[in-house]
């Protein structure tokens, strides 16, 4: 171990990249890619042509980005209040910071909040991983609950005497997804009651990166509570994975220390032109969500009727599927099982500890992962009956 | 204050943007930009072309961008290995971590060493100033030496002081640039042979942004130094500022450190695509550089016969220019003044607390800077000498 590094970093697990995104072994061409909730479609042909005009002829490769985003910011602030039947003064771009994915900014809160031995963060798992690992590399402590297994409520109660009994530091920041991934829910009555109850200096981070699919949004709250904070990406919906920008919503002096706090360059020119593009074209972007929400629902339906399988409501654009069965060692081996023999068929989804997520993909692409499902579970009843 | 806000980043102060990417105040066609030390040539057409067509037919906007960098990496070793003359099998990917511009690297080496109480950082003033920004917001204590005023070397003896004395936390890394931004010059033998003899325990980043312009380089020396890491980047030379690729070669401990540290999708598609692309026309791009060398020699040849100018020496793509005076509060009158002068006649430089930093633009842009210069230099002292 080299010893200028903190010591705590060397046992530490990073993100692992998905597969589908590893150049050693490529997959984009033999595999189906349901396995990071990305939008099944890419920009029209017509928007990559004009991005790629933009780059020409507008963008000098030379030259700096814009350090300080405000065309853009307008744009979002615009797209938020619209998103949410709110005045259209409502957010402006002193409510919004841009940043390079939600990555960074959730990094930035948590060095903007508990750095220091400032604060710990809570989550309940299963829940969106990389809060707890960015955390981790900041040396900042993670408090898990974890939630009811039927409808994946948060276990409030657990939560609740977490932050009353967690001291030295205390917790700072909770964060939830709105609809969670990997389990697909939305925040219930209870949770959000709770999530209103806390104090004014405990941070809450509303992640909404899957807004689009559940068209479901608290940042009509945001205005009276300024500890509450809403992220939300251009990676899922608007179909820009591969350009990194994330944004958040909040209080502007909350959004004040966050510019202070980012990286002066964080967002390349051609992603800022990218998602200013994006929003130029919402209608025809959002136009697909129609179709992923019927296919998923279509998808769930069939799914609910196996029985050996438990699959969950998603107000998302992926499912979240588990076992029927109450050894959680057969149900693990199964799991990875199942996704062993959904890749070797040609569907990538993402194994987690206790259920597999599966994205919606285009209409093609959920027939197949249908069809390969019910016959990985056919070939896993028979060796178990035959064992 | 919002209360869930560390208490120490109120006071804080951010990075400025340069006016020249402020999107609020548009200077791209009235002013020669001449202050943020980047290339004055966009890539040539046809390298825009092939990358704009790589995104139209290659890049899939809605796919997460490789995260794991394997094919630039490859790319920037053999660059490495090539660019100090050394053995092409000698640096090879496992070297190698590549970042949403130095910016990120910088950031990562602080959380990788630093947090946590564990250490503070060395810096020699005036130098770029990000190193201490981002010290800063992650609550890193910053020791600060000065140095010599006519070659600019550190004050060796007051930074190794600074290393006996400082404690609690000690001091963990030293940031040096070479050549040095603002001042231009290479780290002297003095300089070396004290980075040479720190203990292993201390890191030394030495950021060569602008080794293209120098040819000087100390990638050499890493093999035997595992607690040296050098940085460097695709925004000066390689024309690429617009889109945020910067790097660092070291040894493979700390770049699997640094990797864990990093966001997992840290550089869009389009800017890891420009890179390679950069890379392997690198013949082409780089042919400028010895105009730019010319153009500087030529610069700080005319300006050194100015009585009233002090003009140093430059490794680099930019000139260091201070004024022949004693006092100092008169000295930054002036300077101010002259700043404000160039940028009312079009040309922006960068105001640093004792002197301008001029960026070598085209041979235009470097004549008119060279024309309004001495013409406020000849009001300033028809000023002076008329009060």
């Amino acid at each position: 171990m080299l010893p200028f590094i903190r010591s705590d970093l060397a046992q530490f697990t990073a993100y692992k990249p998905h597969p589908s995104s590893n150049t050693a072994e490529p997959v984009t061409t033999k595999f189906d890619r349901l396995d990071t909730n990305e939008s099944p479609e890419d920009l029209p042909p017509e928007l990559k042509e004009k991005l790629a005009w933009t780059y020409q002829q507008v963008i000098e490769t030379n030259r700096y980005p814009d350090g300080g985003h405000e065309l853009l910011k307008d744009a979002i602030a615009e797209y938020v209040n619209e998103s949410a039947n709110l005045s259209s003064a409502l957010f402006t771009a002193t409510n919004i910071s841009v940043g390079n994915g939600s990555d960074e900014l959730i990094r930035s809160l948590l060095i903007a909040t508990c750095l220091g031995g400032e604060g710990s963060i809570l989550v309940a798992n299963p829940t969106f991983s990389m809060y707890g690992i960015l955390a981790q590399t900041l040396g900042i402590g993670v408090v898990t609950v974890g939630r009811n297994q039927t409808n994946f409520e948060i276990d409030i109660k657990a939560a609740q005497t977490a932050i009353t009994q967690t001291q030295n530091p205390p917790i700072r920041v909770v964060f939830v997804v709105h609809p969670n991934s990997p389990t697909a829910n939305l925040l219930t009555a209870a949770e959000l009651a709770w999530l209103r109850s806390l104090p004014e200096e405990i941070l809450v981070v509303i992640d909404e990166a899957y807004f689009e699919f559940s068209q479901n949004t608290l940042v009509g709250e945001l205005v009276q509570r300024p500890n509450w904070i809403i992220l939300r990406t251009f990676s899922k919906a608007f179909r820009l994975a591969a350009l990194r920008v994330g944004y958040c919503i909040a209080h502007p002096e909350a959004i004040a220390i966050l510019e202070k706090v980012r990286l002066p360059y964080n967002l390349p020119s051609f992603s800022l032109a990218a998602a200013l593009v994006a929003l130029q074209n919402r209608q025809l972007l959002l136009s697909s969500i129609l179709q992923t929400q019927n296919e998923r629902d279509k998808l769930i339906a069939t799914l609910a009727q196996h029985p050996a399988l438990q699959v969950a409501e998603s107000a998302a654009n992926f499912v979240y599927l588990r076992l029927q069965s109450n050894n959680s060692d057969s149900q693990n081996t199964t799991l990875q099982s199942l996704h062993q023999q959904l890749r070797s068929a040609g569907t990538l989804v993402r194994l987690l500890n206790e259920g597999l997520r599966i994205t919606i993909g285009t209409p093609e692409e959920n027939s197949r992962t249908l069809e390969r499902l019910q016959a990985a579970m056919a070939n896993f009843e028979y060796l178990v009956s035959s064992s």
